[in-house]
């Protein structure tokens, strides 16, 4: 049905899709081996077609190929990863990830890495035992190649990582090896955090797309607390489908991190098998509109009145969106870092010791004050975008910033996450060097199947497709 | 089956229960005109044998009683009560609760009474809804005859209430109103609130049964916040199931109360239509046990070692209970009296303007400290009871303080009301001078049919009886 497509199909293809061959002059993406889906993959080595090793070695040849430029793990473990590889294919290999290779950010606790955190604090630390993730990760028959770079204890002093569209930008933060690597195409998902924008802002500038699905939907537990009420599990890949995948693979109930009490594992795989329907979408231009870069706030104007989206007013209570997430955010890191501020605050970076000295000013009233009105703003919410099935807004200011010694802003994500909303970034649009800019779509939380739904139909409207 | 009842089953019942009528000096307990159960009452009504009208109509005459001498109201609404119970005759009154006079402490909101909260600074205050416990009671068949007493803002300030059992103590509080008016047989439910100890103290120290029943099992909607994470709402009444039977008509998630939220109505009276059996019983002397009045430690032990409770040794973490609510307490507190402080600091107790500005001096990191550390006791509780079916401890150091310049040590009930645990007080034992002591019966968050089963059958091995 015509009404179930954009009015202008084809040229929207044209006019956002990435043009990453166009040779004009602007900053050339690098090479970028392509990256079978995780999706075929697993599907082949559950079929007997390919093998867990067979797989692992490719990737493996791929990541020795961009890693020296891209720089996105912290700590490669060919042998431990090909082991992993071999146990697949001795064993049943029947689960959704067969053999597929998965980046962790490297706050996530795994038995058999290390896991540094990106800070001195940690050097050499290894867990006893996996996160929550991990253990379901194995479950479901991935495969881990080492762990990726994360800025300093997830905040904002960044790591080594550079952004594989532009070697002399930012991959973004705090997830930076994660959506540096599955945007080179090292691997087809990686696994990052999100407190303020950490996947969707790397996912962004990294061209791949990312999710970060409901507040407490993926437990935490086994990952390194930044701030608890703040702190999701969200993914990357190179796929709308490979999302849904990973996401239903670790999602649901561990018994253990309480957020997650009662929520069952995800159904996205299913909420895609049924047929994509054009839908409802709302458009917020959130408080953060005019720090746009120029020329985006046309372009996403452009996007939205293409994709028929409505535009939603967001009542005055969103004002305080910043301040209210920066008292929570500052005074629960102030409260998770006590430790190391106490006793090894010569090894951290100003930055961070500027961010907890903060925190430290908080007062409980202001915090309280501060996660009342979060609550506030949750329930407002619901009511505003209970018309829609997602609704649609930048992902940052726009293309990833020139330089690696910040990771960007994370402003258009810091509502999302402070609402525990499902937020998907989808590798639409193009900036005006060439590079990638994301576009973000979101909804109330738990409506992660309507979301991805929609940010799906959206792909195949723009004409998204893997590389 | 002989095993299932305690072993010296009528020595117990002599040395434990009341001996109202002792007539040996001790302070006497005032005339107690008798109060009709509330599930036999309501059966009456819905069955035609008694109507409404002249059930409150009695109500109102105990009241005019007994109401000198107790004060336990700051609002009588005798035409507001019986045009109430006037509309349950002419209604079809089939609702649990059809005609059952209840006693609401004066911090719950009603459209049709006045709400003062106990402070000159709600003085007139009139809501303009009911909190959601009062349409359901309304919608149960309730009838209200008017507030009960509460102390300022249900912090320590006391209001004018005597203890029914000897007037010249406590009734305890901060729901003084509702204990004494179901202690002193003027209604036989009345509703209170509890942060600290607030249902359980003066239940005890009122000589009737109260529950407050898991965290976000009733919700609080329109009820005044004390302090958010611990504010209960909780019940008065001369029996189990009368407990059972209001419980289930105000409890289950309302849509607007966060801690409510997936939580179904309660199924206590379906609980306790089961055959009662031995439950299996733990003893916790808690880290107040030193506390303790004279003599008081010898009845408790007396009692668990008579009831068959295996004694659980409370791990370290648990000495840091009273720092821990305290800190949650006063914090919140202060959040929620910041307007009042502000501009009306005059009208407030010195007692509550000491605590407000402790609440103010508490930084975020110990307030999320102390959040955390009763989340790892939550945890730990779950583990710790796992083998009982309920847990055994005093309500009180002992039996009501004399005066009524204050209302009696909280410090017994603090953990459980942090725990977010059912808990329920039964008047099962008689303290030095023949007053009423409550035993506690408790159990990890979400237990409430197992504790009230427990509660119950303990009450019947004890031989307590409704007066």
């Amino acid at each position: 049905m015509s009404g179930e497509t954009p009015r202008h199909d084809t040229e929207l293809k044209a006019a956002f899709r990435y043009q990453r061959d166009r040779g004009d002059g602007a900053p050339r993406p690098i090479e970028r081996p392509s990256c079978p889906s995780a999706e075929d993959t697993a599907r082949e080595v559950r079929e007997g077609t390919e093998t867990a090793v067979g797989v692992f070695d490719a990737c493996f040849k791929r990541i020795e190929a961009v890693e020296p430029e891209v720089s996105a793990w912290v700590h490669l473990a060919p042998d431990v990863g090909r082991a992993m590889a071999q146990a697949v294919d001795a064993g049943p290999h029947d689960g959704p990830l067969a053999g597929i290779p998965v980046a962790l950010k490297d706050v996530i606790d795994t038995a058999d890495l290390p896991t540094e955190k990106g800070t001195p604090v940690c050097e050499g630390r290894r867990p006893s035992a996996d996160a929550t993730v991990v253990s379901r990760l194995r479950a479901a028959g991935a495969v881990l190649p080492g762990k990726a770079v994360t800025t300093e204890f997830a905040y904002f002093h960044p790591g080594k990582t550079r952004n594989p569209y532009d070697l002399n930008r930012t991959p973004g933060g705090s997830s930076s090896g994660p959506g540096a690597a599955v945007g080179a195409g090292m691997v087809p998902v990686a696994l990052g955090g999100q407190t303020v924008g950490s996947v969707v802002r790397p996912a962004s500038f990294c061209g791949v797309w990312g999710m970060k699905p409901s507040f407490g939907l993926i437990p935490v537990t086994g990952v390194d607390p930044i701030a608890h009420s703040l702190d999701h599990i969200g993914a990357f890949t190179q796929s709308a489908r490979d999302l849904a995948l990973v996401i239903d693979a670790i999602s649901g109930d561990d018994g253990i991190d309480d957020a997650s009490t009662g929520q069952a594992p995800s159904q996205l795989v299913a909420a895609l098998d049924r047929p994509l329907e054009r839908p409802r979408l709302g458009f917020v231009r959130t408080f953060a509109w005019d720090q746009l870069d120029d020329g985006l706030d046309e372009l996403f104007e452009s996007v939205a009145e293409e994709l028929g989206a409505a535009e939603v007013e967001m009542p005055h209570l969103f004002e305080a969106t910043y301040n209210t997430h920066h008292t929570i955010f500052l005074a629960e890191m102030a409260f998770h870092r006590a430790e190391a501020y106490a006793s090894q605050s010569h090894r951290l970076s100003p930055l961070l010791i500027e961010g907890i000295e903060a925190g430290m000013e908080i007062s409980a009233e202001s915090y309280i004050e501060a996660q009342r009105r979060a609550a506030e703003m949750r329930t407002e919410l619901a009511i505003l975008f209970a018309e829609f099935d997602a609704v649609i807004s930048p992902c940052a200011k726009g293309e990833a910033p020139i330089g690696i010694a910040a990771t960007g802003d994370p402003i258009f994500c810091m509502l999302w996450t402070m609402m525990g909303a499902p937020t998907v970034s989808i590798p639409a649009l193009e900036g005006p060097n060439g590079l990638p800019v994301g576009l973000q779509v979101t909804g109330p939380h738990r409506t992660d199947g309507a979301v991805l739904r929609a940010a799906a139909w959206i792909g195949d409207a723009l004409g998204v497709t893997a590389p």
